[in-house]
């Protein structure tokens, strides 16, 4: 099948040298891909800044902020069989980018942000209304609950929910525990594993869900 | 000789998954780090999250914000012959950081910044009064100018500018275009070549500054 993925942070520019950004590595996105590779299906990976290489064999499209996450996905997702959302896509970006670096004052300093298109929310109807469509929810309280809105609000078939305040687990490290939200409102807990370990048992569910039989329930 | 060394960028916290911070690598202090060690000279290397790997040979002291650099440097520059700061340090932090994610809303979000501690106007008196103090200027207009203000306000021997607005050259790339500035006023172009070759270039001047023959003038 043909998937797309999606990978990393984005970064949103304050000044030539300033910006915002989140703690995404790409690790989870980037395993994801390997995994989806290694079943023999074709991939088209789009990513912000990793920290992590570009995986082996996956068409690459690399982008710097929301906005260009936003245009690089409207282009590859339609006709997809499959889109997984992994990357911390930025919410908020600066209203206005200043032409030269800031210079450091002696006072506070007031940053107005505007949240960022939703890229998430604009696969379901780019993808063609047909194809399973994945997304992630980090989330650092009412997991589930946060999980669930997401999926029904982007029209998902799958919510990878992860809680991100728990140390050495998820953001930045290898491991990972996950739980997954069914849009039929099964809720599926996997045990802390590698995110190789658990890429593979995700690929595994989005086969299914691709072939009409449910997935992991 | 004994040598501190910054590098890296330095992340300030927003809420437990976003963070505003810069686009500098690493790439040059570490660089600068690698030449010290090939020189025979005994190197800390404070530094910020890296898009490279931490060179073998040197005392690595990791931190994230620039709070915890200030700390770090406060602890390690005392009687050190030389002190190279390369990292690009936070000048402002968020005023608040949010307990929980912040949730995506429709409207506009206000960030109110406060400047951090000033790391690089600390070591003059840190270092004890003795040692040579190479700051960095990253700038995007009227370079010498205020490279030269910086070496003054800071008490530096020698401040590395660079242009970070051209294209290719600077932060993130491995290539770079310096201006020595040196307290005497003199000012030595380098011309573009590989962070590895500048860095030789500059750890050569700092061995002249510490041997007290006025560097590469």
């Amino acid at each position: 099948m043909r998937v797309l993925i999606t990978a990393g942070p984005t970064r949103e520019a304050i000044d030539p040298v300033r910006f915002v950004s989140n703690r995404s590595s790409g690790k989870m996105g980037v395993a994801l891909a390997e995994a989806m590779v290694g079943r023999g299906h074709e991939v088209v990976l789009v990513h912000g800044p990793l920290a992590v290489a570009v995986p082996a064999g996956v068409v690459a499209v690399a982008v710097v902020t929301a906005d260009e996450m936003y245009e690089a996905v409207a282009v590859w997702c339609m006709g997809m069989d499959a889109a997984i959302c992994a990357a911390a896509v930025a919410d908020y970006r600066p209203v206005r980018v200043a032409a030269s670096k800031i210079k450091k004052g002696e006072g506070r300093m007031v940053l107005e942000l505007e949240p960022t298109r939703d890229v998430l929310g604009s696969m379901r109807a780019g993808m063609g209304y047909g194809g399973v469509l994945v997304g992630f929810a980090a989330e650092t309280e009412a997991l589930v609950a946060n999980a669930m809105g997401k999926l029904r609000r982007k029209g998902c078939d799958l919510v990878v929910a992860n809680d991100v305040s728990r140390e050495g687990l998820g953001f930045e490290v290898d491991r990972n525990e996950v739980i997954l939200c069914y849009a039929d409102g099964r809720v599926e807990e996997l045990g802390e594993a590698s995110k190789g370990e658990l890429a593979g048992v995700i690929v595994g569910v989005v086969e299914g869900l691709v072939a009409g039989v449910g997935g992991g329930g």
